[in-house]
This record gives structure tokens, sequence and C-alpha cells, in this order.
């Protein structure tokens, strides 16, 4: 059997992935009592006078949604919330067996933007965090924007910001490796969606000073044409010597490519006109941007993939979970910039320095200590 | 310790009743590769084909939303969303604990009918039922009939139906105690709210002809002022006689007595004045309409509260678990009249005859027959 026909008959046993278990055992009218009525008026009446009392009484304390539309699912695109529910139910269980937090699928029948941003906040109450998953963009940046805005729990869309923070991690060990200096690499983005805007947002806050965008239609400057709001806005911090062409125009001289984009578009060529000690991130899945191989011998130094069975693979799953953890138990309103730094930080920090080399600059995803040294990273971050 | 404070303190050291579990062990690559990626898009592809086939992989087959917006909880009232998550929670934990059926509580953060309706519709993909729970009248009866309407899974709405169905079951074995007909008795409903119209609908359909709705005004007839477009309908089938008085005057020569409204308000005399072998039910909680000892002393014969301490408890949780079970293994759309009756009838059913006495009408909470009971009524009640 192959993995995938394994995978779909596993889905029919499981028949749901996760379950609400019980933390009360309820044997006896007592315990009936305690649970439920009449004694669940105490915690009731103790909330209603003080909402802040919930975390002490309920499940907000240590609960999320994970929320999608199913408008952009992995690499299956608009699939609609029936089918993106493996995929949330997957991340649920991810977000509980990493990093000990409840988490609830939650799958919209909506693709509107007001609508989708109406029910979070309704179903908000409930709930101490909100992990936007696998929205399309520009959407997904509006709605994690205002949704940020209206609530006091943190809104946390994986798709930009955990990929962003696991790049960063691997980019500050690369640089570590190859010796480079982060004011002075020239760093080409390509890939202008979710994950590509917020990578490049967070090179740039973590110090990063020369970043260009890259799309299908090439490099994105001031004046491109078809550019949605958070593209546009991209384009007053990237790109300053306003350059224009190809991809391949864009990677002559460059340090880094970060690719979340399309399979088999770097050649060794293009990696061969960039700088000494070139480093790469080819993420698109199941087949990156160029082969780890081939830009070995083209030249690169460090290469990183979103694949388990390459060295370096990029896996959210070191970020997402300890950074709801720590946004939980420290009680943070929102994961700010400082925060995503800071779990870049102590991710790159798991693998040590004589650890470090061009094929081992990220931690293993089942690495036990990942979870809680990025949860103390954030919870040490939070501000007020 | 009093049962307040040991609920309070135990509420705190739960900090949450429930918790998501993974089904799924997630201790190697392989296994994320078959519950995440890859894996995980098999089932996705065949969901995005057939949405019928979320049943087969996915949670929406066992698991339901319990929702509410606070605005009608126990007795305690509008408390609002967050306050209400304790109760919502503890009745998540009785879905699985008697039931085995998953359950996440969702506490919504409006108040207005379009609103929860939208919210509820758009969250519904990756829920096999919506159970309704402590909304207020009359806009439960509207969010309810529009969702049923909308949604191609069961709509139940506890409060109503869950009370009216074990309700029915006490009396449908209260008949056999006293030897009455349903066709001649006369039946008193005081409390016009979302319990008291669907008790009253739900006896009407069971064969019941002669039901008064009575509220804090007296006896409910067309034209009485106030009446919500709910009681209003209800005027068409009750009060066919279009009496008109007070409490007292309705209770008169009646049957039964049926309260879901205050404490202490049927007196001994108004007893006194009823039928032979009254039969009440004094459900208003934590104090009864009228003491069961007290309607005993003026010639009542079975008296039914809300109370564990008392005999012939009415207690929802020998319903609503087995209820949502039935529907959900026999993939109902919808939760009938039809499948109601037959789960008054199962509940009631418990009871054998040689047990069946003054003060043992309705089966104990506890009494492990009742879920499965219960489901395979439902289940073999299910209608295109």
């Amino acid at each position: 059997m192959t993995v995938n026909e394994q995978a779909l008959k596993l889905h029919e046993e499981w028949n749901g992935k996760i379950e609400t278990t019980s933390k009360c055992k309820i044997a006896s009218r007592e315990d009936l009592a305690l649970a439920y009525t009449p004694g669940v008026a105490e915690p009731c009446k103790v909330i209603a006078k003080d909402k802040e009392a919930a975390y002490k009484y309920t499940i907000k304390s240590n609960t999320i949604a994970v929320v999608s539309d199913g408008s952009a699912v992995l690499g299956l695109g608009n699939i609609g919330p029936y089918a993106a529910m493996p995929v949330m139910e997957g991340k649920a269980v991810l977000f509980k067996e990493f990093g000990g937090v409840n988490a609830v699928p939650i799958c919209l029948d909506t693709q509107d933007t007001e609508e989708i941003i109406r029910t979070v906040a309704a179903i908000a109450p409930g709930f101490g965090g909100i992990n936007l998953e696998d929205i399309s963009a520009p959407r997904c940046f509006e709605i994690e924007t205002r949704l940020k805005e209206m609530l006091d729990i943190p809104v946390f869309h994986d798709d930009q910001h955990g990929t962003a923070i696991v790049v960063l991690a691997g980019i500050i060990n690369a640089l570590k490796v190859t010796g480079k200096n982060k004011e002075e690499c020239q760093v080409v983005v390509n890939g202008a969606g979710s994950a590509g805007v917020a990578i490049t947002k967070l090179l740039l806050t973590y110090g990063f000073r020369n970043v260009t965008m890259c799309d299908k239609s090439g490099i994105l400057s001031k004046g491109s044409e078809g550019l949605n709001w958070m593209q546009e806005s991209m384009m007053d911090v990237t790109n300053l010597t306003h350059k224009t062409g190809t991809l391949a125009d864009a990677l002559k001289g460059a340090d880094i490519f970060v690719g979340v984009s399309a399979p088999n578009i770097v050649t060794a060529d293009m990696v061969a006109s960039m700088n000494h000690d070139a480093i790469l991130f080819a993420m698109a899945n199941p087949v990156p941007e160029i082969m780890p191989d081939v830009a070995k011998a083209a030249g690169a130094r460090v290469v990183g993939t979103g694949r388990s069975d390459f060295p370096n693979q990029v896996n959210n799953v070191v970020a997402f979970p300890g950074i709801f953890k720590g946004a939980l138990e420290g009680r943070a309103k929102q994961i700010t910039e400082k925060m995503k730094l800071a779990a870049a930080n102590a991710i790159a920090g798991l693998v040590a320095d004589n650890e470090l080399s061009d094929v081992n600059i990220l931690p293993e995803a089942f690495d036990p200590r990942v979870a809680d040294v990025v949860s103390r990273a954030v919870m040490d971050n939070i501000e007020d």
C-alpha cells in the first residue's frame, strides 16, 4: 500500500482524528451536581461579574479554534470547508500532541471576508486564541488584521507567520554557517501570497535591508500591475532600487532565495549566478523550486525544503504549537513581531553551534525541547 | 464545604471540563505523513468530490456543537457568553459521558437573531448536529426554525424539546399509574417560554386534546395581550373553550399540571381543586411550583420535579445524549416529531409495568440502558 492509500484507510478507521474528552468523571448524582446543575452556577456567577475569570474556570485558558474557509488548502487549492476538515483536524492533533494545546477545527461555509470576520468574532468568547489556516490571499491579510483589532485574544495566521518564523530561524543559522551578514545580504522572495508577504515582513523586521519580491510575472516593484493592496504596501519597503525583470534577473548576485511558489522554476544557471555561499529555501510542495542536489551542484551552500526526506526541512510544527502554548500560558492579547522574532531565535538556538552545518540548520520536528523552548521565548516577550 | 463551594473549587482545578484528544498517535515522521501532510490530502480529495464522504473521514460523523448566546442560562438568566461557558462545557461532558457523542461548546458574542443564525450556519460544515442551549424565547423559536430549514444536519433546542420529551415520558407513565386517558385529560401548562411551548406542542402531538397555557398574567387565550408570535400561534391549538382567569381557575378540575415557571405559585387549595388522581410536574428550579409533600397532602397522586432529591426527577440527561447518538448514527437530517415521540415512549418504557408506581415513573439518569434505548428508538423512526 502507498502512503496515500494507507492514509485514506487510516482516516476511515479514525473517522475523525480528534475527540472531545471529559476531564471530570460523571459516575454519580454527586458528580453531576458538581460538574453540572446546581454546582455549575457558581463559576457562571463569578464569570458574570468578571469576564477574566473565564480563564480560571473554563477551557478558554487552553483552547484555540483552528479556523479555515477551505479556500487555499495545502497544495489542493480552493476545496471548500468540508474537504478542508481533515487538514484542520490534523492541525488540531498537532497542536495537542506537540504543544499540549486543545484545538477545535472550525470550517466555515462562507468565503466572504466580512462574513468570516463576523463569524470568528462571534465564536471567540469560548476560545483563548484563533489560528487562521489555509485562507487565500489577499483576504487572509484583511481577516487577520481586522480580527486582531477586534479581539482581545491572539489571532495568528499560521500559513503566514508560522512559515515566516521557521524560515527566519533557518536563515539565522544559515547566516552563521556561511558567515554572511544580514545587513549586506540580497534576499529574493519568490511568491507574493500569504507566506511570501509574511516572510518578507519578518525578514525586514529582523534587520534585512535588501529584499526583492517576485511572482509569476517577475520582479515586483512600485507600479507593477495587478498588485493587491498588501503587495502594493510591500513595495514601499522592498526592491528599493526599483529593479525590474525576471526571477533570473533578481537572483543575479543574490545571497538568499526563499521560494513559496512552484516546482522547478529555479534553474542551475540561476543558482550559479547568485553570490558565493548561496542560501536557498525552496519550499514548493511536494516538488521544490529546485532539487537540493541540483542547487548544491550549481554552487549553493545551504538548501532547505518543505520535505522531510531532505536536510533542513522547514516544518511549521516547530513553531505553531509552542507559539500558542506560550501565548496562552502568558495570557498574551496578541502575537507581536517581538514574540515572532523571539520564537525564531529560540528555534534557531536549538541547533548548538557545534552541531550547525550546511545540512543541519533547523531542529527536528520531533525534538522534544522545541515546544517548551518556543513557548518560553514567546512568554518572555509578551508586551502589554 | 458546601456543594457550591466544592463545585467552584473543582472548576478551578479542572480549568475547563473538556479537552480535545488525538485519536491518532504522532510519534514519528511516518505518523505525521499519514495524519497530516502529505497523506491527509487523500481524504480531502475524496470529500471535495463528494461532500457526504465527510461523514466517513472526519469528526462530522460523531461531533456536535453546543451553541448558546448566554441569554437564558439555567436559573441565572442573561449572563452572556463568557459566563455561560461552564454550563455548555458541562453539557458537552454529558453528551460524551452518557451518549458517546463528541460535543464542542460554542458561546456566541451576539444576541441578535439574524447574527446567531448566520454564525451557526457558517460553522456547520464540521459538525454533525447543532444543539441549541439556553437561548431566550421567543428568539429561540425563530433561530431553531430557520436553522432547521437551512441546514442538512439535525438542529435541536434542548431546553424546548429535551424537556418536552422527558415530561411526556413521565406523563405517559403517570397515565398508566392513574388509569387516566389522554383524550379526556385536562392539562394546564404554566410558563409560556421555550419549554412551556415545546411541552404543549409535544403533548398535543401525542394526542392530548385539552391543553391550557398560563403565564404570570393567568390563562392565555386568543387575544391575550403581550403574546409573542409563537404564543399567539399556540392559541389556535390550546384553550379551545376560550377560558379566562387565573392559574387557580385553570387548575379547577384539571388532571395534569406542568410547571416550568416560578417557585411556590401553586397552593394546596389549587391542587385540591384539581380532578382526582392529579398529576403534577412542578419543575421550577431549585424550588418547585409546589413542594411534593404539600401537593401529595392536598390530594395529588403523582408529583415530579426537576430535583434529584425527590422522586420522579425530570432530567433532560435521559433524553439529549441518546437523541443525538441516534440521530448521528442514523444520519438523520432532522429530529422530527415522530422521533421525539419515539424517544419519549422509549424512556417511559424503561420503567417496567411491575416497577411503575406513584413515585417511580421515570428511569434514573444513571440507568445504563437509557442512551442506547433512546438512540435506537430515534434511529428506528428516522424519516427521509
